[in-house]
């Protein structure tokens, strides 16, 4: 087998069967009682209601410090799976590859992707793979679209004045981490990405709060700001965050405060903010703190009654509120 | 709104929200059960067994005769869906997008695949819309996921000795049309793709053969080389062609004549091969005929006993036979 991809990778023949046989197909499996045909598939126990969502990842770089293409291309949708209260379960892999992109490149993500796999009970069931002519794409994007079994009902119209606002972990970190790397800041100390699965630490905020946990969301390009705001404009609700409350790791505020930039628009990608009833807020951060993707978590702020129409609000630690906005339409291009 | 896509139209903030409202979600709409959110979707409905297939869309130009890479994108992944015996319900579209792409490109391409959704009962549930920077992706790339639901259960393993081969309608039409106009060969007959859903073929096909309807595959890159070699390895038997029982357009035939290439590796993107008990061949092909996408429908060939190990061989007019081999790993880049 070349140690570079070409076009007849692409063209169905014996080196696309080769190329699965030998690179994609064994990096994928696992222990599943669904082969990995990278076919249709068919799948017997999927029940009602079914959560189905799909992302493109067109990352650069492919490789990054925390994870690469494929970590987050998998991670990235079991979060939107999880995020509506669904265990994620059977996933399809489109890959759309340039012409000359090293083969060992392409192993080490299919490996990253079926470690992930592996590691969340998610199958890789369904795929396809198409080879472009080199200058016709940047190397390699993903698309991965996933199925879960929605388990409970969660959504912003469950939010409620005087619930708690939860975040899971440390914020800022992926969109840190990319824009070091990218942009050869060089910034020394150590920036990495958050990239991970959600699932565990929803489930354990479900475990602890039941049907008090009113609302989940992964905020990923545009933070915390674009997400909150979402929500604000969705429920016509004020969201205070508590400034000295927001976990950020030293190397990424010092970061972030060189470059002038405001951690709260920046993106995550293993992250989730969790709406709480007020009376559940403590166990469930008890909770999340127990598994390894949450033990930052911390209640960050509260929900109240707005004083004419839904905003987020930032309560500094002297005392001070600033109105947090929508992020500018300014932003990273493929930070995902 | 400007008339090109800008990187903004990717950043989540307020012009991606405007091409949402006013592009994609409009074209997309229909008499749902299920609104277009474009989010995650929850679908209420789906019994197992559920068929999920995925296919990426790259092809050049996004314009052809016959179709556009929306039309072929839907009509690609039904199809997938389709030949498990699986009715296709519920899509999702990943959406990759250079800078600078024509709006008035992407609305006319989104009004084509919601056109073919509507007509198709199947809906678009779930999306994700990434914009990368000029040079990173040619134009646009197209994911679509489907899931159906599985009526009848279809494979290689059903075929039998004595089975009679089907094709739907004529071979070739849509590898001669992308030729044509990627080449600007300039033959000036009217060469058409053939991009089309098959479900009602399908469907028909079902209710005239019942469990009699051993096994579909719809034949696209490689041709009808291709799928009848992989069913020959996967079976062990031998399928035989009658080269004058295929239908051909004669302008198809003339196009690839002058070109001294064979029709049988050219892709076709809205035709299946269908292997059915023999005593229900001629019914089948009634059946399929009374439906618009299989009015040239015919029985082409049907299944042997292999001499040695599985092959496909064409017999041709006099009564000659020739093996036909899979093609070799040349082929058009990006055909779809």
């Amino acid at each position: 087998m070349s140690d570079t991809i070409r076009l007849a990778h692409g063209f169905g023949g014996r080196l696309t069967q080769d190329l699965l046989d030998e690179v994609i197909i064994p990096a994928l499996s696992g222990k599943h009682e669904h082969a990995v045909t990278l076919d249709a598939a068919v799948l017997f126990d999927v029940q009602p209601p079914v959560v189905m969502s799909t992302d493109s990842f067109t990352i650069t770089p492919r490789f990054f410090p925390g994870g690469d293409i494929g970590k987050l291309a998998l991670a990235g949708t079991i979060n939107d799976v999880s995020m509506m209260g669904a265990r994620p379960r059977y996933f399809s892999l489109g890959l759309i590859i340039e012409e000359g992109l090293p083969l060992d490149e392409l192993r080490r993500i299919m490996q990253s992707i079926g470690d992930l796999a592996r590691r969340t009970g998610v199958q890789i069931v369904t795929g396809d793979t198409k080879v472009v002519e080199r200058g016709v794409v940047d190397g390699l994007f993903i698309n991965t679209t996933g199925l879960g079994t929605r388990l409970f009902h969660v959504g912003p119209e469950r939010i409620r004045e005087g619930d708690a606002i939860l975040i899971s972990g440390t914020i800022a970190d992926h969109g840190a981490a990319i824009l070091n790397v990218r942009e050869k800041l060089g910034f020394t100390q150590s920036l990495e990405s958050d990239c991970a699965p959600l699932w565990e630490v929803v489930a354990a905020a479900h475990e602890a709060a039941g049907e008090h946990l009113h609302a989940l969301r992964d905020p990923t390009r545009g933070g915390l700001a674009a997400t909150l705001n979402e929500f604000a404009r969705d429920t016509g609700l004020q969201f205070v965050l508590r400034e000295d409350a927001l976990p950020i790791r030293p190397a990424v505020r010092a970061f972030l405060d060189v470059l002038g930039l405001d951690p709260l628009p920046i993106a995550n990608e293993g992250k989730c903010l969790l709406f709480v009833a007020p009376d559940r807020a403590e166990s469930t951060v008890a909770a999340i703190r127990r598994c390894p993707e949450g033990v930052n978590a911390a209640i960050v702020g509260r929900v109240e009654k707005a004083p004419r129409r839904g905003r987020v609000v930032l309560e500094t630690a002297i005392g001070t509120r600033r109105v947090i906005e929508m992020p500018i339409e300014t932003g990273l291009p493929r930070i995902c």
